[in-house]
């Protein structure tokens, strides 16, 4: 019997009627099958932060935040003030901040509780309506700066990964790469975004189209060279090394799932790693998740379209709770049996 | 301003896009109307579970677990190692046991963490289907117990409840006192419980069906003592005394959302105390929660159906995660003007 099927069997033994904790028991299933451990743990939490700019808010409006934002919420992130150090703190999760891309960031001071990586690529994405965002070097190297941030976590026992990430824009390479890795036409997958109206969002898909029409490679990392990001490629660097190390990965929203739709095309067996935390609006990340198809559907809907691992954050105190129900609760012939 | 609208205003003022917490954001304003204080709080957070056995059960098949049960499971609550327990001990709150009219309970030892309160007022309810459950007196006596548990948590500076039951046969009463409050027929409010199959469901909504046709008192009390339970009652009154309080209710499943219904219908205010925490399957449920009309849907859709508080307990981390927001984050205007 493999570790799903042990966490199922003490799950069905428990003093409760079977599957009265409905997807709290599917949820220590994923973990132990994502970790292949009996029973499942939730010792030491890490979230991860990429971060980068991208060349096409240069160019074009496709954010109502000016470019600058993405350095300003780095060294938030680094103060400890912003949503996911917050989240991050009341689960009793380590933080680690990277600059894999970030446009004109000086010195990090970090606060407590939060690691600073230096691991800048280049200062973020060339225009990917006007050419390749990336060189293939470029996105192999920010991929693996992905795989190394999660060799290093593995190292220092960290079972869990709450991955997220920040950079004005990046709704935009995240749509397009999975646009094109999906077939689909821009417009069926582009959404507001942090906050475009419905003008804008019409102006953001054709942006979306045009790069979609220079007709670059269609492969996951040649696509995620072409249209991505370099937080993107490392979020799926750091994805595969997650399955390597047996890490379990709890996915963000939009752009993090974008990053798990290119992970899983190179390695199908990621999907095993990952559990999906938000369902969002952004129609991209519905069509993503749906290719996908996951174990379980995401663990809250709760209109979340922060990023950051906002919502990872958010779902760590509910693994907590999964794997100490595996863990703690006594069994029916316990109870009846005294 | 009150303490609701000044949390909206400062969630506003935050380094994020307006609104991109969603529900998370939504949370902390329930919380501080509930409290009527801001910033809200979850600074000492309590769990209690009320428990009681039913008449109805001895007389009819309306569970497919014997009676036994209920007393098996106080004793499993008071060792720590029940659903209820291993949730609260993760959501670092304490756990108060309520023997409000359990059946041939022995002694209870309790063990760390968790405190056993002793106020029976009978051993369990008449049988609901051949005449009243309980007397007035019986009922008020029972809502008086959870008067007692929520003032004495008040003295000792609580400020969330998370408030459950157990009580085997218990969505039988629930589903009584939901139909005659809300003017029903029983059929379209009995669902499976814990597990009955279709058979059983029609069997049970017979039985319910017979106790309304009593015609007894349908005023809230009246309806309570007539077809209710000591556990609901009990749990009445503490959401009446938490109202008075200022103490937010995190509601678990459907018998406790039940007791809700008496109690806004006693005092329509309560309802600014109360925080849904699950959707159930349970027909019931989802009749009661639209009637409740609370300021914001339940937090979790996870087919969860064990009651206990568990629902309630998994939402606690969640509620600390929302005042956190308010209390810890920078606002905009502090990140771009450092």
């Amino acid at each position: 019997m493999n570790s799903s099927q042990k966490t199922r069997q003490r799950l069905d033994a428990l003093a409760k009627p079977p599957g009265s904790l409905g997807r709290l028991e599917a949820l220590a299933v994923d973990l132990a099958r994502a970790q292949d451990r009996y029973p499942p743990t939730v010792g030491h939490p890490h979230v991860v932060v990429f971060a980068g700019d991208h060349g096409v808010t240069a160019a074009h409006p496709v954010s109502p935040y000016p470019r600058g934002v993405t350095q300003a919420m780095v060294h938030t992130f680094a103060s400890g003030r912003a949503a996911v150090t917050t989240l991050a703190r009341q689960a009793r999760a380590t933080v680690e901040v990277v600059d894999v891309g970030v446009d004109g960031l000086g010195p990090v001071s970090s606060g407590e509780g939060v690691r600073f990586r230096a691991a800048n690529i280049a200062s973020g994405t060339a225009d990917l309506v006007a050419g390749p965002a990336m060189t293939a070097e470029q996105a192999r190297a920010a991929m693996q700066v992905g795989r190394q941030v999660v060799a290093d976590a593995a190292d220092r026992g960290v079972d869990v990964l709450a991955l997220g990430e920040m950079g004005i824009g990046n709704t935009t390479p995240a749509t397009a790469v999975a646009a094109r890795l999906l077939g689909r036409p821009a417009l069926e997958l582009t959404g507001p975004g942090t906050g475009l109206d419905s003008d804008g969002v019409h102006r953001k898909a054709a942006l979306i189209q045009n790069a979609l029409d220079r007709h670059g490679p269609d492969d996951p990392q040649g696509a995620l060279a072409d249209l991505g990001g370099l937080e993107l490629a490392a979020l799926a660097g750091a994805m595969l090394e997650a399955r390597d190390q047996r890490i379990a990965v709890l996915l963000d929203g939009f752009i993090v799932s974008a990053a798990a739709l290119v992970a899983t095309r190179m390695e199908p067996d990621v999907r095993n790693a990952l559990i999906a935390t938000t369902a969002s609006a952004e129609p991209g990340h519905r069509a993503v998740l749906a290719a996908l198809a996951l174990n379980s559907p995401p663990l809250l809907d709760w209109g979340l379209r922060l990023g950051e691992a906002s919502a990872a954050c958010l779902a760590l105190p509910l693994a907590r709770s999964a794997c100490a129900i595996v863990r703690e609760m006594a069994t029916l012939d316990e109870v009846l049996n005294p």
